[in-house]
Parts: structure tokens; C-alpha cells; sequence
């Protein structure tokens, strides 16, 4: 174990009304040694460490100006809550972060009353906030009563459509409600919508010297806690709003640029916000992603995610991968594509890194798209594209494409436009947790008139799968593939399209066939291994496709084997369940089969390692075999339960 | 049938080509024949009147001056489409519109080559713009390429995130892209957002008069139809430019605002854009819905939707009403239940009149809230009130809550917080056709844990399920029902909540159970007294919710029954399928039980009249009847067959 950092002050911080006794430049210090203690926290569990450097001073100055939790501080996003949640009572907990029985990486309400409102994905802590703000406007909160309402969001969140529509909700009821808008992008990734190019312009348009002497005068006559000089605080905020127009039409009264890593900026203008606020109003901090960790400050992505860390020298602990992943896999597979036809193009919404078409925008850096985090927009846009005549291939993560649904029925889908479907991150992810897992995707998108669904058995069938996507013009078609690396199988030359609707035999076998759609595969052969080692070899057959089924191997499972069991790693109302409506509707049965359906549980399954998430979910190859027993009424099963 | 309007020079246009045989004087001529076209087609056919009368002189104009099809005309949401049908060579069939196998109320690409993209819901037209601008620059578009890519976007439809999600976008592509903002509220239903304020501002700022005398000098040296003096025409695009500040950061040139109806303006600026646009443009049209239609201008909703009406005096021929509607009958119960709890708070995306909000919102105007059309900030704007302690009720109509769908998840459902759905036009819709069906939702929200799933088989069961709703505080609840009048049971005096989880018998039968779920009931009721005037009295049983399920209940009738047959208004994924998954897990199956599950069919169904529609996917008391002598094999099956 590393070394702890020496951190006097921050030792004497049980909660947040600690900070109330500390004078002004102890609370400089108390950042100081919180940064210290994220880093070294981050060094030994890994998770999100550049958002939470970003935000140390913030975090400090937010809780020591405002009253949490009676004051509802929202983090958007909330990767950037580690130093938050320190503050709030869980530093005891905190080298347990995103580790099963652990604390979550995210913001959670039932983890804590610091939490008001949990996040994962981003753009919605100004609607939240709105709501609490709206509620204690009602005059029927909870028995404490609501006081401030607080959102915090990172200026990459505000190409998110729904952080728009609540500035407009917002501005147009006019109550007091804070927006602090966590500007962090001066020095990273290019920024990618028009929104980050006019803040840049704010900030270049009202540097910090000026701003910064008129905030320090601001110290001297709001003393702390907050004193105030009722006129001179309402000309300084006058005063200080030196631009932000765009955010003024939307009704909000805006503050800023303001240096966010300078604790005496940051406390003046808080206490005078609070002190003062009437109506929407919005704080520009400028902040850097990973400040005051030079190897974070240094790194591309700012420290975004990483693993467990050497503090000396950043260098981080991997653990060499056996596989290359999924993720790579079907970035590869679309640039050999993509090299063949010149109408693939790729969609995606904020995330070139993680769904690897960073890699594809280094090849064909004009037939790449990132439209922002707008999956809406990018559903359409890519219905657009289609319509014009290209082939967009949109990747999104299984639980952000949720956010472009309507998108996928209305525009999509209806209108039969060959848009593909690169789906990242399907089933259970690990760390992120429940906020971020794929569980819902093929039931909303197999009940899709004329959507081709597959989902790819191991690494090589993904490869397939995008060449099957590829030729794909008929109307449109996902693919899913889960998080992580590829189960090591021999990789194709190159992609061979897949004939739609169509499944695959694995193994023959009787009694039981296993009919697979997914990455479980591995688990299922594991299973059908065991079971052959006690007299029983099932059937294994790959179903590719819940959308259209193979009908003839379906039927011809049923009819073949005493029981048929389905296994994906899906919510129930997807694969299992249009396997059942075709055998229900067949007749099958009316004369008896020992029919099961594997799906995820009807629970949302908190972060931890996947075979452990997967174990909770039982859909792990002991599982599987325990279910055929159970079935097939074995005395192994009995002696089991 | 009424008089048709003289139309001589609208008699003469067959496709937008004639119209660049006509004179600047001749469209306007051509613009007031078109209109009282409009007024004839939808007196005799109903639909939406007030949107087409409004975009009149602007779909002349844009018809005169680009090059449609090959320049994308793209009408977000559409229903102001029918003056540009009957321009498009569709007039012949424009008083078919929105009937069964008439022409679609909407813009849709299977109808017309110009028709480039479908609409129905909001906001999406900038997105797909975009996209057939990109496929433009791309160069690797259909043989006849693409010209312009020009989205006509209402500020109602401005609201939504999407819209702004495509303007960060575009921006930041800079592009040549056309986007008209048909401006319409200047006059009707109080604007709902901060944005419609500042759209208000721009036009008190920047008054016709001045602007109009600009637009007359441009015509006499920008002659029709499009020679250009170069640098004058790039003057005269920055001296118009008055204002608009909010859509230049986002990387727009902004052009107005115009006068929407006066032609020679319309004609000017469109003719200077398309001569020399670079980039993206906003021009800024400023319209009155209903224009020129005395009954359409004086009506509250501009003439929005009507009935079949008396060109002389706009009076409607509206069938009278048997039944009160589900959407008064919901409205009534929860501003009772609001009478008793005052924690009650209603939520609606801009459709107040549509969901019988307004009532509610005449009773307790500080309890209701219309966040504009923005279904992913209402639905977590919700999940803020209700964690702030508040009841909240949002009622959006199913097809448009798909818009909402992440936030169902990650904002209410992961956190189980007690938002309350009111889901109305569930099922099949009628006239507004695919894009407005209701046949995903059960399928969406049955399979998220912690969700309670109910429909409402008819008007009384709705008031008990309003009541279910307002005292469930346990988490997430939602209740479905369809668009139209109840079935005219007898109304309850007071709402009681029914118990979580239960169903209820209709009437006990041998042999076959029916297990309902919505409002098919009256179909199945009927069925049943066919099916006993036969010899076959069936088990009829309303399930009420598809979660969590009545274990008990289904298991019994599976226990007792030869068929099990269930019938719902949703597609495939839904109540039936977790009725098969329960049964397969409890090994039901396994000896044998004739389980069908009727559900929506596999294709997006056209408008029609909701029996037809519902005849057409097989859900009407006949095919249930048929199903079961299917099902049990009996003579009379065989002679169908």
C-alpha cells in the first residue's frame, strides 16, 4: 500500500459543517490535502480521477458557502464526486470506490443524503435541480425543507439537448435556482459543438485578472459566513456579469468566467450568489481536468479513467489483456469496410475513444462524426445520412442509446432507413454499474417492425456482423457486443456477411438444446462441457439474430429435444421473448415443451466485476448447468436445491 | 359536397417546375388560391387546418425558388404539409387525406419524392437536414445528388433539445444549411420557455417596416429567378442580419425576422439565400397560424386539428360523444385526487389541451407545469419533484414518451422514485397514423425493475388507477390508455386504489381463459358472448397490471384451462411476454398448456379509423373469437381456415 498523504486539516473534516469553523485560507489548504487524498485514493482502487481534480476547490467552496444537504447540490454526470463524497462522510469508504459492496463511482441517493439526485449519464442535473427548486417553491417539502438548489455541469454536457430544454423550463418559471457551469475543455479534446466554441469566447472575451481583483474586493465586505452588504453585493454580481448574452435570452442572470481552481474567487462569489440570487442564475468557472496532478495534467484524456496508478510516476497497473476487445474489434472490422465502400460513414455522441472510432477518425477523419453528447440528434442525423445515400454506422453504448429512442422509432425505424447500429457495452458493464448497463436494448429494439437485430457470440462473429451490417441496405439493423476483451477465438481474414435471420449450430446434441444470442457463449459451451462430463451433451446453437428468428432451427430445437432454454444477457421482453411468441404461435406448446428463458434478473445490479455481477444475474456456465438440471429433473438437481 | 374554389393558375401547377413560370405578382396570386384550396380540401376531410393556412406563402415561395425535390425540403413534425402536397402533385388525392388508403396527414417519404423526410413528432427536421447536407459534401450521393438541405422548424418545436443538439452541431460543421423558423406564437397560447421570450424580443427589436423596404430594393437586383450582383447580395445578407445574436454564437447567420406572408419579402430573402448562404443560416419568418381564415384566425387553437367543418361558418360536424373521453375522464380524477393531496403536481410537454392538463391547470394553475415540448427534461424535471418530496403526474401520450426513455431509467426507475405516468393514446391511434401509435410502451417500462405497469380496460378502471397512482409511493408507476371515448360503463362516485399486482375476474368459463390487459376488454367481452352462443363460455380475466404480475391469478387459469390466450394494444415484448416467462419458469409449459398471446402486429400500421386499424392487426372481437376455436380445434376453426 501507498503511503497516505499527511492531511491535518482534512483529518478534522467529518462533514461538511466542519468547513463552516475553517477560516478562508484553511480552506485553500483543505483542498490542497482533498487533492492529495483523491489521488492517493485513485492510485489504489482506479475509477475517475481528471473530473474530480477539476472540481477540488469547487467542491470545498460549495460545501463550505452552502448547507448541505439541506442545500441540494447536484452533480452532473457525477464521475467527479470522489472529493464530495470525502467531504460528505465517506472517506472511510472512499479506497473502496467502484469494487463490489463498495461506494459507487457515481452520485446515489441511497447511499447517502449528500446524494440528493444520482447520476451516470450526463445533462440532467439542471432538470433535477429545477425539480427540487420547483418543490420547495411548492411549500410541501420534506419535514428539513429544501433550501438552495445546485447543478453542476461540465460544458461538454451542455450539447445535451435536455440541459437546454431545462435552462428554457428554467428561465421561463423564474425561481431561484444555481447553475455552475464547470467550463473544463480550454486545453483538451478539440471541442465538438458550437456551444464549446462560444464558451471559449466568453472566456477569452473576460480574462481573470479583472474579474479577479473584483472578486477579492468583494472578500473584504462579505465577510465570512456571509455578511452582506445588501447593495454593494447586487452591483458587484451587476458588475461581474461581463458577458454570457446567449445565457441571458434563456432568462438565466450569468456570472463569469471565474477562475474555479481559486478558492478566494470561487468562496466570494458564492457567498455572494447566495446571498443574493433571485431567480435562474449561472456560474462560469473555468477549471482544468486534472489540476494539480502532473501526470493527469499531462495525459491525453486528463486522467479521465484510469487504472490503479504508481503516485510517483502515474504509471498505470494494467493487466495485459488475452484478447484484443470487442471494441477495437469492431473499429477495425469498420475501417477494413470502410476502405471497400466509400459510403460508410461513422456517428458518434461524445464517446470517439471509448466506442474506438478514434481510430476510424484517424483513417477517414472526413467520414467521421461526433455530433456531442446528442444521441437524439445523432440517431436523426445518421437517419439523414442514410436518406442521403450513405451508410452510417451510429455507435452508442447499449444504455446511451436509450437516450435516442423515439429518434430510433420514429425516424429509423418507420421509415425504414438503413441506419447501423454499433451497440458498445452490452449486458452488464462492471465498475459504472447499474447507471451504465445494456440490459434493455434488444427488447426495445426486436419489437421494431423491420429492424434486423443481432448480437455477436464472441469476437470473430463480430467482425462478421459489421460486414453484415455493411451490405445491409434493406432498412435497419443493430449489432451488440459487451464491454471488455474478446474470448480469444481465431480471427477471420475478413468479414463475410452473415445471411439474415439466420443461426448457427455449435454442438449436437439430446435431450436439452441451448439456444445462445450473445457473448454468453462461452459460458453455455462451459455449461454444455460439465453437463457432458455427467452424461448429459446438450444441443448448442448460436442464434445470431433475435430479430428476424431463425424459425426453422427454433422449431427444429423444440421439436428435438425435450427442453430448449434460451440464454442472453438481456432484460426479459427481448430474445427469450419473441423465441416464445414464435413458439406459442406455432403450437408448440400446447403438447408439452420444458421451455426456459435465461435473462438478466428483474433488479438493477450495482457495480462490481463482471463475472460477479454476471454470477448475481445467474447467467454464469454453473448457472446454466443448474438450470438443464433443474429441467431435465436429474437427481444432481435435486441434490442441488 | 361544398363548392371547390376557382383556381385557375393553381389549376395550372401539376409539379413545383410550373411555378417558375409564373410572375412574382402570380404566386401571390397563386398563394390565395392555394389557401382556399386548403380551407375546401380539409372542410370536407378534417385535420390539421391552422399549421398548412399558416405556412402558405412560405411553401410557394420555397417551391418558386428552390429546386425541390433535389433541394431536401425537410417539414418538422408536417402536419403543415398540405398546401405543400397539393403543390407537389398530390392535389388530386388531398381530400383522401388522413382516411384509410388516402394520403398520409404527414410528410412521408414512401408518398412522394418530396417528401425527403417523415415527420410526426417534433424537432428532428434540423437533424435530418443536416444529415442530407453532410451526405451532400460527403459527394457520394444518388445519381441525381443533393441540392439544399432545408428544414421548416416551428418555435414551439425550438424547445425541444434536439433541435439545439442539431444547431450545436451544424455549427460547428458549418455547412451550407437552411433552416426556417416559422414563428407563429405571436399571438396565440402564452410562449412556455425562455427561448419563445427572446424570439418575442427579436421581433419587438426588429420591426417589419424597416426590414421590408431592404427586401424590395433586393428584388430589383436580384431579377427571378436568381441572377446575382455578388457583392451586393452578401451586403445585403449582413445588413438584414438585425439581431438574432443567440443563433449567430451558435454559428448561424440569422436573417429576419420577415413577415411570413408577404411575398415579396419571402421571395427576396429566399432568393438571396439561396444565392449566396454559406454555412448555416436561420432566417427568422414570422407567421399567424390559421392566416386568412376568419373561423381558423379567431379560434383559441389557430384551427389546429378539426373536424369536418361549414367553410362559411367554421362550425365542425363533430360526431357526438357516447362517452366521456379517457383524456377528460384522467383529467377529472386527478384534479380530484389533488383536491385531497396537495403534494399532487401535474407535468405536461406542451400538450395541455391533448392530455386535459388545461383543466387541471385552471384548477391549480401553481401545481401544473408545461416545460414546452421536451419530454426528456419533464420526465427528470418529474424525478426532481418527486425526490423534492412532490407527487408528480406526467402525462404524455405513449409515442411521445419514448423521447423520454433514458430518463425513465437512469433518473426514476434506477432511483425508484414515485413519478407517476399517465399514458395516454395507448395502442392504436386512428387518423395520425404510425408515427403516433402507442405499441411500444409496455414492452419499454415492464421490463425495468421496480416499475408498476397497469392499463386501464375502460373509463372506471382509469379513475381507479389515478388513485392506485396517488397513493403508491413505494416507486415508479404508470398507467396506459387509449385515445378516444370510454366504453360507457357506469362511472365509480370516488377513485380507490386497487391493490398492487392484482387482477380481477369477468366472468368464470371452461376450457379457454382470456386474460386481458387494456383496453380491449369490450373486444373480449364480445368475443366471449360469441364464442358461448357456440357452446364455449370462456374464462374472462382483466389482469390490470403487467407489473408486477398476478402470479397467482395466471397460474390458475393456466392450471384449469386447456388454452391460455392473452390479448393486449402493444407489440411483442410486453404483458404477454411476461405472462410466457412466468409460465415457462413455473414449468407450465413443460406439460403442455395452448398459450397464445394476441398482440400488435409486426409492421407499422397506417392511419385509418381505429377499428379498421385494429381489425387490420387482428385484435377485434374476431380474431379473438377465431383464435380460440384455433386454439381449441374445433369444426368451426377448420371452416375458417
Amino acid at each position: 500500500m501507498t503511503q497516505r498523504p499527511f492531511t491535518p486539516l482534512l483529518d478534522r473534516v467529518s462533514s461538511p459543517a466542519d468547513l463552516k469553523e475553517l477560516s478562508d485560507s484553511e480552506l485553500t489548504t483543505l483542498a490542497d490535502e482533498l487533492r492529495a487524498e483523491v489521488v492517493s485514493a485513485v492510485s489504489e482502487t482506479g475509477g475517475h480521477l481528471g473530473a474530480g481534480l477539476g472540481v477540488i476547490e469547487l467542491t470545498v467552496a460549495l460545501h463550505a458557502v452552502f448547507d448541505t444537504p439541506r442545500d441540494r447540490l447536484i452533480w452532473d454526470v457525477s464521475h467527479q464526486c470522489y472529493p464530495h463524497k470525502i467531504l460528505t462522510g465517506r472517506r472511510d469508504r472512499i479506497r473502496t470506490i467502484r469494487q463490489q459492496d463498495g461506494l459507487s463511482g457515481f452520485a446515489k441517493r441511497s447511499e447517502s443524503p449528500y446524494d440528493p439526485f444520482g447520476a451516470g449519464h450526463s445533462s440532467t442535473s439542471i432538470s433535477a435541480a429545477l425539480g427540487f427548486a420547483m418543490a420547495r417553491e411548492l411549500g410541501s417539502a420534506p419535514e428539513e425543507g429544501i433550501g438552495d438548489a445546485i447543478a453542476v455541469i461540465g460544458d461538454g454536457a451542455l450539447s445535451g439537448g435536455m440541459a437546454y430544454e431545462a435552462m428554457n423550463n428554467a428561465g421561463h418559471l423564474d425561481k431561484r435556482l444555481i447553475v455552475i457551469l464547470n467550463d473544463n475543455e480550454m486545453s483538451i479534446a478539440p471541442p465538438v459543438g458550437a456551444m464549446s466554441s462560444y464558451l471559449n469566447r466568453l472566456y477569452a472575451g473576460a480574462p481573470f485578472q479583472e474579474f479577479k481583483s473584483i472578486a477579492k474586493g468583494a472578500v473584504s465586505f462579505l465577510p465570512s459566513p456571509f455578511q452582506e452588504s445588501a447593495r454593494r453585493a447586487k452591483d458587484l454580481i451587476k458588475h461581474i456579469t461581463v458577458g454570457g448574452t446567449m445565457f441571458e435570452e434563456l432568462g438565466f442572470s450569468y456570472v463569469g468566467p471565474i477562475d474555479g481552481h481559486d478558492m478566494d474567487q470561487l468562496l466570494a462569489v458564492l457567498r455572494t450568489v447566495k446571498a443574493r440570487a433571485d431567480g435562474p442564475m449561472l456560474i462560469h468557472t473555468i477549471t482544468q481536468k486534472g489540476k494539480g496532478y502532473a501526470p493527469a495534467e499531462s495525459a491525453p484524456d486528463c486522467g479521465h479513467g484510469v487504472a490503479r496508478f504508481d503516485i510517483a510516476t502515474g504509471e498505470q497497473k494494467k493487466t495485459p489483456a488475452n484478447a484484443p476487445s470487442y471494441t477495437k474489434v469492431f473499429a477495425q472490422s469498420l475501417i477494413e469496410e470502410a476502405h471497400q465502400d466509400t459510403k460508410i460513414v461513422a456517428v458518434t455522441a461524445a464517446m470517439p475513444d471509448g466506442t474506438g472510432l478514434n481510430l476510424f477518425a484517424e483513417r477517414f477523419p472526413d467520414r467521421c462524426f461526433d455530433v456531442g453528447i446528442a444521441e437524439q440528434h445523432g440517431v436523426t442525423f445518421s437517419a439523414g445520412l442514410a436518406a442521403g445515400g450513405q451508410k452510417p454506422f451510429v455507435a452508442i453504448y447499449s444504455t446511451f442509446l436509450q437516450r435516442g429512442y423515439d429518434q430510433i422509432v420514429h425516424d429509423v425505424a418507420i421509415q425504414r432507413l438503413p441506419v447501423r447500429f454499433a451497440i458498445d457495452r452490452a449486458g452488464l458493464v462492471g465498475a459504472d454499474g447499474a447507471t451504465h448497463a445494456g440490459a434493455f436494448d434488444i427488447a426495445y429494439l426486436a419489437n421494431l417492425p423491420g429492424f434486423v437485430v443481432m448480437a455477436a457470440a464472441d469476437e470473430a462473429e463480430l467482425v462478421h456482423m459489421v460486414a453484415t451490417a455493411a451490405a445491409h441496405d434493406a432498412g435497419p439493423i443493430a449489432f451488440r457486443f459487451p464491454r471488455g476483451e474478446g474470448v480469444g477465438v481465431p480471427m477471420p481474414e475478413k468479414g463475410v456477411p452473415l445471411e439474415i435471420g439466420k443461426g448457427r449450430m455449435i454442438q449436437e446434441g439430446r435431450r436439452v438444446a441451448l439456444l445462445n444470442f450473445g457473448a454468453r457463449l462461452k459460458e453455455v459451451k462451459e455449461a454444455g462441457q460439465a453437463l457432458a462430463a455427467q452424461g448429459i451433451t446438450p444441443t448448442i446453437a448460436d442464434a445470431r439474430f433475435a430479430k428476424p428468428l431463425d424459425r426453422a432451427l427454433i422449431l427444429r430445437l423444440a421439436a428435438e429435444h425435450e427442453a430448449l432454454i434460451t440464454i442472453e444477457e438481456g432484460a426479459v421482453g427481448g430474445f427469450g421473448s419473441h423465441v416464445a411468441q414464435l413458439l406459442a404461435e406455432e403450437g408448440v406448446f400446447d403438447g408439452g415443451l420444458k421451455y426456459r428463458s435465461m435473462v438478466l434478473p428483474d433488479t438493477f445490479i450495482d457495480h462490481g466485476n463482471p463475472a460477479d455481477m454476471y454470477a448475481t444475474a445467474g447467467l454464469n456456465a454453473p448457472d446454466i448447468e443448474t438450470k438443464v438440471m433443474e429441467v431435465l429433473g436429474t437427481e444432481a438437481a435435486a441434490k442441488r436445491a
